[in-house]
């Protein structure tokens, strides 16, 4: 499966930024590794005509995006009405830092971001909506949906799942120090980057969890 | 001016959610607090018909909404446009948690959401768009506009700035434990919530920076 997808999503029009164009890319790895790296993204749908923007649990499977959503929210009823399909513009981003310049104007955020274009379908393939939920579980904490108690049937159908097919693809990045104007190099104002990181917390048990269940190990780890 | 403003937005047919209702909030102190506590919103507009999810940085002034863009980017040059004023959705999020059930149905995020419907404006007033940048920078980091150089006329005249009214917007909030189904009590499974914090790494200083500057105050805090 690996091998028969690009390794470089084509440029389009929308996907070409109008500014910082040298931020942009189209690297197939690049795109992945930034969407493989988080759990919610914001998904932007138009209805009656203006936008709305929704924070939304996803994951990728393959050259795929599942979404996630009760079959009573608003997109996922949209994306399965007569003419089914919902145009979506589905947005990943993570700050890594805050850069300080020392001009107001040079300030800037480092960040990874990916944005997708296209038309969401609903999935109504069992084993698809299986699988992607799966993925939506694991994609949150790697090995959960082999540790809890899978969906049954009714479960599955009070959930729906929307798939967008990586095409009209690009991230976009910041990395790196301040770019202050030379002019300002000798101004006393402290200037570099703040690392952001997120981090857990110490887990915290259910008041009725049974105490003979050990913390697993997938939530030990760094 | 605090006084003058409602203590609770109105809800309208788009701030009213389909499903999860209690989870919804107009309380203005609740949207306010949730705004303050991020710089980075996902802005989405309408181009062509289709919708374009954007993450970009913003700051709350009293009951508006500004965000910063360059004079070059679509939703800016959009904004001022000939029947100036873009719609707009601003959605801020913040991860506070996941939520481990012992069904895969009942994992879930902590969360805390503020999603603002509205028109927004090119802001074209200099002292209006001096103080939104400002509060730009502060919402970033506080103190930091004070301490580093103002733009001047060419960097304010490079920057555009767009301004949100607050009216039309509603909060979403999670928090607690998992929501088991009680029959599935005895299941050999790990639950209960992950807490997720951000944090900030040790400042990395600019290779260029004078030694003698030492680390701000607003730098060393928890």
């Amino acid at each position: 499966m690996e091998n028969a997808m690009p390794d470089v999503y084509e440029p389009t029009e929308r996907t070409v930024p109008t500014r910082a164009k040298e931020r942009a890319a189209y690297d197939h790895e690049l795109v992945h590794s930034i969407l493989d790296a988080a759990y919610v993204c914001h998904l932007g749908f138009v209805r009656d005509g203006a936008p709305v923007v929704l924070p939304t649990l996803y994951a990728r499977v393959d050259n795929h995006l599942y979404l996630h959503g009760s079959t009573g929210s608003r997109p996922l009823r949209m994306a399965g009405e007569p003419d089914p399909g919902l145009p979506v513009c589905v947005t990943v981003t993570h700050v890594d830092g805050l850069v300080l310049a020392r001009s107001a104007f040079h300030h800037s955020i480092n960040y990874r971001s990916v944005v997708a274009h296209g038309t969401a379908y609903q999935v109504t393939d069992p084993e698809e909506k299986r699988a992607a939920l799966d993925a939506l579980v694991d994609g949150v904490i790697a090995g959960r949906s082999a540790d809890s108690r899978p969906a049954n049937g009714k479960e599955l159908a009070a959930t729906a799942v929307l798939r967008l097919d990586l095409a009209e693809v690009s991230a976009k990045v910041r990395t790196g120090p301040p770019n202050d104007e030379p002019e300002d190099a000798m101004l006393p104002y402290w200037t570099g980057v703040l690392p952001l990181t997120t981090t857990y917390a110490e887990p915290i048990p259910a008041t009725d969890l049974d105490p003979s269940v050990r913390l697993p190990a997938y939530l030990t780890g760094p």
